[in-house]
């Protein structure tokens, strides 16, 4: 099997490049893959992004195909493009990888990024390869602005608090992962393991969604979750400078997932937003949803500025917790907190 | 001293928020760092790209302070858009860091990327900061494009041939940085030490001499000489379908570099570019490069297409070799060929 070593540089960006062509006569790509710089054709305003999957803290490579990393590390990265009402057009790839990595796999992580990348309009532009001990993919979405720029600042008191889908497969499913990882011993909890899997190898998709929701006046604030629900959700109460009261019975948990895991977990990239209340608001989001393949799920409302970002609304009881890549209280990978 | 891991990756962002504050008001920055994504304000074309530094394949953390680390990053990035004829109008950093990086270093590592940007009209408006087992930094600029696109592609038979500077410097360098570490045996070498370490430290920054250069009519292909003179060349040869004749006694060799690092050396970052034969023109292109601090030298010319795209004009010599990042035959930092 060939490695990137004994493929070379430049004959992998020359394969990207072959790959990616159909790429140049995408909408707007005026110059891209194979000169110093792209020269791309945009809006007024940009929307712009960056996301980094490192091997060992993100994913380990026994858990996705290389195919099926291309496409995470796309889902990631475009999930703050999806979450500021945007729709993306372009795709920079900064890839760094050992040279022992297998030149086949690399075209297959490429493949999965631009043909997910495809499925909703953006095209591979650009990127860069080097050296690395260890694989890492740093994606950058460019967007073109939707209907309006969302906004973590824009929740207001009385709004209501909405996710597109369940939340917790991803860090329930990347539990099961470690634990399969440390032995046998462990692999009895098989209870939604495949639906789970998907969940962290296959992240939602929301462009789609995002994109109706930005048409919809009510809607407030918006944020991707993928963090932790909890902590994304203080993220908006922060910027805002309000409180959330989220009702944990309401909170839809993902298969094999855990109310914790839902809470806490990370890595959804689901939709988190608020909406101001009303019966003619709340049926039109739910509709904007419906048409784009999410579930909308109200899951609490927006209070005025207390003690704690995010309570329970059942008993007041402050919540706090989620991922953080320099947290003390770190577990799994050194680098998740579960 | 304070750790990255004890820091938290919320306030270390929250601290360049802070670091970067000036830049929400910069040029076209409509929402900047703080949200999922940035707003930007960008003219009908934009120009991007993104490179990568990693830890041991392309600096050690001894060779450099983190400023001029974070300064190197936006050098080394910001050259493609300058090659492109581009103005640099905005930076995203992807920080990658071990959990024990000091929180110290990394804030004066993002402060010499943000003041260096700052000085050619480029505002941080974005990034992501991970876990990761070595120090990485991925830079993306997207810029305005300038008068023109500078492209590999326009070179032509009887073009001639120019660099803005003198190379060989980085390569150099990194040779004295890598014999120091071995040991003080091989310290004896220390004609022009300083002024070559000066040339990895503090690449040259060559956005002004680009956009000077994109107003010329007379100029071809442009490329930045980053993989090494005889090796970007031969880009600029592959795709424009010709050769080029270059003059080793007019290469302009940086002080205590050799004429080998000069041709192969790589991380030069001054620019590569072809003018349409003619005094006036010549003229034309000293005159734009002295006036924006570089110094222009006639190095070759374009031929037609011979066996090997770079030819020593002395004696037709076939001249290849360079930085690949997954090349065979690599030496230094398991990642560079000297």
């Amino acid at each position: 099997m060939k490695s990137l070593a004994s493929l070379g540089e430049f004959p992998f960006i020359e394969a990207i490049g072959r790959f990616a062509r159909s790429e140049s006569s995408a909408s707007g790509v005026v110059v891209g893959i194979g000169d110093d710089a792209a020269q791309l054709r945009l809006g007024r305003n940009a929307i712009v992004t960056v996301d980094t999957l490192i091997e060992g803290v993100h994913f380990r490579r026994a858990w996705l195909s290389p195919t099926e990393l291309g496409r995470r590390a796309f889902r990631v990265a475009v999930s703050d493009i999806a979450a500021s009402g945007a729709d993306p057009r372009f795709v920079l790839l900064a890839l760094a990888a050992p040279a022992a990595y297998p030149a086949r796999d690399a075209l297959a992580l490429v493949g999965g990024l631009v043909n997910d990348a495809r499925s909703v309009g953006a095209a591979l532009v650009g990127g860069n390869v080097a050296r690395s001990p260890v694989l890492a993919l740093t994606v950058t979405v460019i967007g073109a602005k939707g209907a309006r720029f969302l906004a973590r600042d824009r929740a207001r008191i009385g709004d209501l608090i909405y996710v597109t889908g369940p939340l917790g497969g991803a860090a329930s499913a990347v539990k099961q992962l470690e634990k399969k990882r440390r032995g046998p011993s462990a692999s009895r909890s098989r209870v939604g393991a495949a639906s789970s899997l998907a969940a962290y190898r296959k992240p939602p998709l929301r462009v789609a969604t995002a994109s109706a929701l930005g048409r919809l006046s009510p809607i407030g604030a918006a944020i991707d979750v993928s963090d932790g629900l909890v902590q994304d959700l203080g993220h908006v109460c922060s910027a805002s400078h309000v409180s959330a009261a989220i009702e944990p019975a309401a909170v839809p948990v993902a298969r094999g997932a855990t109310l914790a895991d839902a809470l806490y977990g990370g890595d959804d990239y689901e939709l988190l937003f608020t909406v101001r209340p009303g019966a003619a608001s709340q049926r039109a989001v739910v509709a904007a949803c419906r048409s784009t393949k999410s579930r909308a799920a109200m899951i609490g409302r927006i209070v005025s500025r207390g003690p704690a970002a995010v309570v329970s609304s059942e008993d007041g009881r402050p919540l706090a917790g989620g991922y953080a890549h320099f947290a003390r209280s770190v577990r799994l990978a050194k680098g998740r907190r579960s």
